[in-house]
């Protein structure tokens, strides 16, 4: 039902953005100075000066959304047309919770030589590069060529914006139980987003990390290990190596992987009080009916319809628009850590029920901005 | 005057176009239908078949215009950041005129191959190309590729706009001087525009055109001719091999190369009645004094403070309109033919001071798009 109506609102629309003019043209006059010939005017100020695109053109308040189709959602390699959607309702939350102008790129390219040329290639337009759905781990390479390469910031939000919001929810869930840098906190799946909440955590102070995988634990001597695991070893200061199954006295378990990837028993040896965030959407690896059986302490998950929703749209409007306001070059741990405080500081009293602001509290974007000012 | 205001207005505007959405979001159910987990649907929908992209998303009324900024305005190779003013323009005007969604797509590599794999790859989200300022001859291969290997059409205004709006000019000119189509026609310029406005005359049935370039009339024994200036070459009928200043009898002169591309003595020459249509903008090779001075009986130029503007804005929001609404694959000459046709008939009496609409006048676009949909 919800699903035919999603259908039909998308057919009715053909399109949840539009291109519109900031200025009518309303006679020749109007012509003249926003065309030829008064155009000549910021085309020759920019030509000598490339800064300048920021003064007399778009290009300061724009981000362009670039995927491949590869992993949509919970649906993987769509493909670019099918990725579409998902790319407009992005831009929509962009310029409804943030005053951006983002514009979706929808490659039809898998090549990741040809995703780094082409991004490149278009970013004489835009103000930031928000990097979306693209599979991992080819995206880590693309976000740090890109990155490396640009002179603008490069955003991947499926890491970064979920990372910020996990870690803002984290924030205010240690307040509630009383904990804090020092817990024992296992995360659940090594995709984008269990790197990069393991990569933020680390780099805000938390030291006792176990990230799992299909394999179970990552630690420094498993074999075969991937580059980027690696990394996510050397946060395994205990050097714990069983399963998730196996896994015993957390006080955090942060779960971003499939709904079968957390077992109960886990989270039935977790130390107490505790904090148990099932990100996995739209069904998360526990149910808010086993949270309460379990009595789990403080629930998060990705769901609109649970308490404590985990949701990337309080985030990236916010912080995509302190990236513009304050022309960020590159994006650091610093200005990500920063963003998540303006975040929890959001929740004025924070409890087992409200850990995170909703996307729709107006103060959650300035206090976002306040706060990577701050770092900036 | 005039251009302190333009880059006042553009400073204070900071981007003619914004991305706006089409519905807001107002409440958690909205997000939910517009974004997850609703967006899925349309995603799923579109992964099956490809071409419902048109149904659900904004493809159907979204054009790319593409540039590599090697050739803008008069100015020339001045950059993709300093082409973005005209894109934007271009934008609005398509907006205002066409009721289209366009987006500036400024490109930092001037590699045609390039240029065509990245317009290609970024084509998913886009129901036509406007290809835009673009060099020669390299744009007439990238156009060529493009209509080749894209199943949306490529449309470059440069070219085919310019030469609409002539034809329409002509048309109406024609019938005010009372001549027809067995008149001799000079060309001068051989650049997109003299090479399109060329090609567009023999294809609507006019048969004694001589096109001038530097070197003076291209016909086809002269050594070392382009490829595509061979193509003008075979329109040169009375096989005149002068340069324009040696050219006797025309009834139609049309220049679009530079201010000096055209001598007075040319003119001089011309029989009675005659149409000088003299594009150079914004000053063209002929001034409205010396018009008048030389008795021409029809004159246009590109500026909208002459009578008869021979102006592009009248003509390219409603052909793209006439593109996306009839979802044309390719481009056809008898397309162009039929645009320039709408675009003569909105002037109910043509006179020596009025063969052509202004971009203001509604009965344009739809015009244009009725007489596209009867040779579609």
């Amino acid at each position: 039902m919800e699903n035919e109506n999603a259908l039909e609102v998308h057919r009715n629309l053909k399109g949840k953005i539009t291109v519109r003019e900031k200025r009518k043209i309303s006679t020749m006059k109007d012509l003249a100075v926003l065309y030829t010939p008064g155009v000549a005017e910021p085309c020759k100020a920019i030509a000598k000066d490339k800064s300048l695109a920021y003064e007399y053109t778009m290009k300061g308040n724009t981000v362009a959304i670039v995927t491949d189709g590869t992993r949509v959602l919970g649906l993987g390699d769509i493909g670019p047309e099918a990725a579409l959607p998902v790319m407009e309702g992005k831009a929509l939350i962009m310029q409804q919770f943030g005053n951006i102008d983002a514009f979706p790129i929808c490659l039809d390219t898998k090549d990741p030589e040809q995703i780094i040329m082409i991004t490149k290639a278009i970013a004489p337009v835009f103000g930031a590069i928000n990097l979306e759905d693209i599979e991992t781990p080819k995206v880590f390479y693309i976000e740090k060529r890109l990155t490396d390469e640009l002179d603008i910031p490069v955003f991947h939000d499926d890491q970064h914006g979920t990372a910020m919001v996990v870690l803002a929810g984290l924030y205010n869930a240690l307040k509630v139980v009383g904990k804090s840098n020092d817990c024992k906190i296992g995360i659940v799946g090594a995709g984008s987003a269990g790197y990069a909440i393991a990569k933020l955590l680390n780099a805000a102070g938390f030291r006792d990390i176990v990230v799992f995988d299909s394999q179970g634990a990552i630690y420094m001597e498993r074999p075969e290990l991937e580059e980027y695991k690696e990394i996510l070893a050397s946060f395994n200061s205990s050097g714990f190596k069983g399963k998730i199954g196996e896994f015993k006295g957390a006080d955090v378990i942060i779960s971003a992987a499939s709904p079968k990837a957390l077992p109960i028993e886990t989270i039935k040896m977790m130390s107490k009080p505790n904090v148990v965030f099932a990100l996995s959407n739209p069904i998360p690896e526990v149910s808010l009916d086993q949270a309460k059986e379990l009595q789990i302490d403080v629930f998060g998950t990705g769901r609109s319809d649970y308490p404590n929703q985990i949701n990337n749209a309080v985030c990236f409007p916010g912080f995509l628009r302190a990236l513009l306001d304050l022309r960020v070059k590159k994006i650091t741990n610093e200005m990500k850590i920063a963003a998540a405080k303006g975040i929890a500081e959001t929740v004025q009293n924070p409890s087992k029920e409200k850990i995170i602001p909703d996307a729709f509290d107006k103060n959650v974007k300035d206090n976002i901005v306040r706060r990577v000012k701050e770092v900036v």
